[in-house]
């Protein structure tokens, strides 16, 4: 399987869900819409729901039951960039190219935007059309995850250190709170999620975990890395904004040769983390290998 | 039974709980769960909790079941506030008497505490310890019909449309399509969530929908009156601020006497639509009551 063509297709697959089941532009209120489709269609990766669907087929997951929780993580992920890029927060006028949404809709439908991409999350994965055939009890564990991956536990207690982070000279420790909350949570969960709803049991999930964490890690630290070193016309937005800003990262705190030397270490012990399974988990194992070498 | 006495009653039961289910201020990071806290204990009211509270009761549900979601239900509106006073929306500096969240805390901050408080709702509604004994397919419904409520069919879409509406002259379609969604769409779902936790068949379902709607719809028109004729020591913020913000409300569309009488007619329907119901439903028709009698 060529690994390109295999992220290409499943990333069609989520654009194609995700096109199906928002709301469409036209529907009354039309600006919420146009916001929510605005950032929601910008050029992701789709790295949540491709780590969902990925992790939904390593355990023996079939069919299309996976898709509307892989877009619910993705709207979430959504949300989320919305309030950060927000002046109160990261203030960032571009993200991947282009305007970001305040910068495009103005603060006010941005906040909204965000906030009805969040509920409309929940909205997705209760659907009575997509509950069924999954079993209401798996459902309700995987909801209850992803809002608690979501929440003050996961990415908004890592935002709030974040922020308030800033300008300040944080230890390590910190940034790694940081990291596996405000970015790793979420990155797991989408793991966690794409396993249970394949069927996992606990042990599969407990190495699958085991999976996610480095992966979730690596990603942020990969992230921390591009800000520094990065290409403007790769990423699409500005790099070096983390240092200007006092940002807690991982080269500011450890350096940038062993930032990189955790990152590979993270990576190759989550592919470790993978030996139980066999070709079914391919797609895992090239997803730590991309966020290795990828450059935006 | 005395209503005053039934209302501080719930209202306690409900205080007690949101303490009990939310994170305590010393938890890490501490900021975040001040704001929190802040804005949920701030003196509110409870309506959506007891509507919930006095329909599952209405309908002969028993025990403490619905107060977790009666607390969700307080969790989204506190959220629905704290991002409604912010500066790009309605900049309010008070609320209930005190500083609002984003004047107390900053802007970033309340933006992610109202983040943090909707994400929280969610994950109340299905913690394992709470959906045990409910059954998994009336709490998915339940969910899932706040969701619905809380997003772009429901408040979120309300909002949009109210901000939008700002400074504009707007037809009295508008103005109800606001109240219905920014406002009644919570209100109703609180009755119904609170009706189907107490297993509610579909005939008493739709009674209660009707009569939801008009308590709905008539509590945002006495809260439009109120901004006209109501006193700041009552309310614990400016009154008139619709009108300079030339917001589409009742009595700049219909006049304050005609809101009135529309207020008092909606109200009188929506008790007649309890007619099914014995004595359980007193509390209910209450609150009908003292919503036109509100002063705050």
């Amino acid at each position: 399987m060529d690994f390109n063509e295999y992220l290409l297709r499943q990333q069609k697959r989520v654009d194609e869900a995700l096109d199906r089941l928002l709301p469409p532009e036209e529907k009354y209120p039309s600006s919420l819409h146009k916001a929510m489709r605005y950032s929601v269609f910008s050029g992701g990766k789709r790295l949540r729901p491709v780590l969902a669907i990925a992790a939904y087929e390593a355990v023996g997951g079939e069919g299309d039951h996976v898709l509307p929780y892989a877009c619910a993580l993705e709207l979430i992920h959504t949300y989320s960039l919305i309030h950060d890029d927000l002046p109160a927060m990261d203030n960032d006028d571009y993200r991947r190219g282009r305007p970001t949404s305040h910068r495009m809709f103005g603060e006010g439908l941005a906040i909204l935007a965000g906030d009805a991409l969040l509920t409309e999350a929940f909205s997705l994965m209760t659907r009575p059309e997509f509950t069924t055939g999954l079993g209401d009890e798996v459902v309700l564990r995987v909801v209850h995850e992803l809002s608690r991956a979501a929440g003050i536990q996961g990415m908004v207690g890592g935002q709030v250190v974040d922020l308030e982070s800033e300008g300040k000279t944080v230890e390590f420790a910190t940034v790694e709170w940081i990291h596996t909350h405000k970015t790793g949570a979420l990155i797991v969960s989408a793991v966690r999620i794409g396993a249970r709803l394949g069927g996992a049991g606990e042990e599969t999930l407990a190495a699958l975990t085991r999976y996610a964490e480095g992966v979730g890690l690596a990603f942020q630290i990969t992230d921390d890395i591009l800000n520094v070193e990065g290409e403007e016309r790769h990423l699409g937005k500005r790099v070096g904004t983390d240092r200007q800003r006092g940002k807690g990262t991982y080269p500011a705190v450890i350096g940038i040769e062993r930032s990189k030397d955790t990152a590979r270490t993270l990576l190759k012990e989550a592919v470790e983390a993978l030996d139980m399974f066999g070709h079914n988990a391919d797609p895992l194992r090239e997803i730590a290998r991309f966020i290795l070498e990828r450059r935006s």
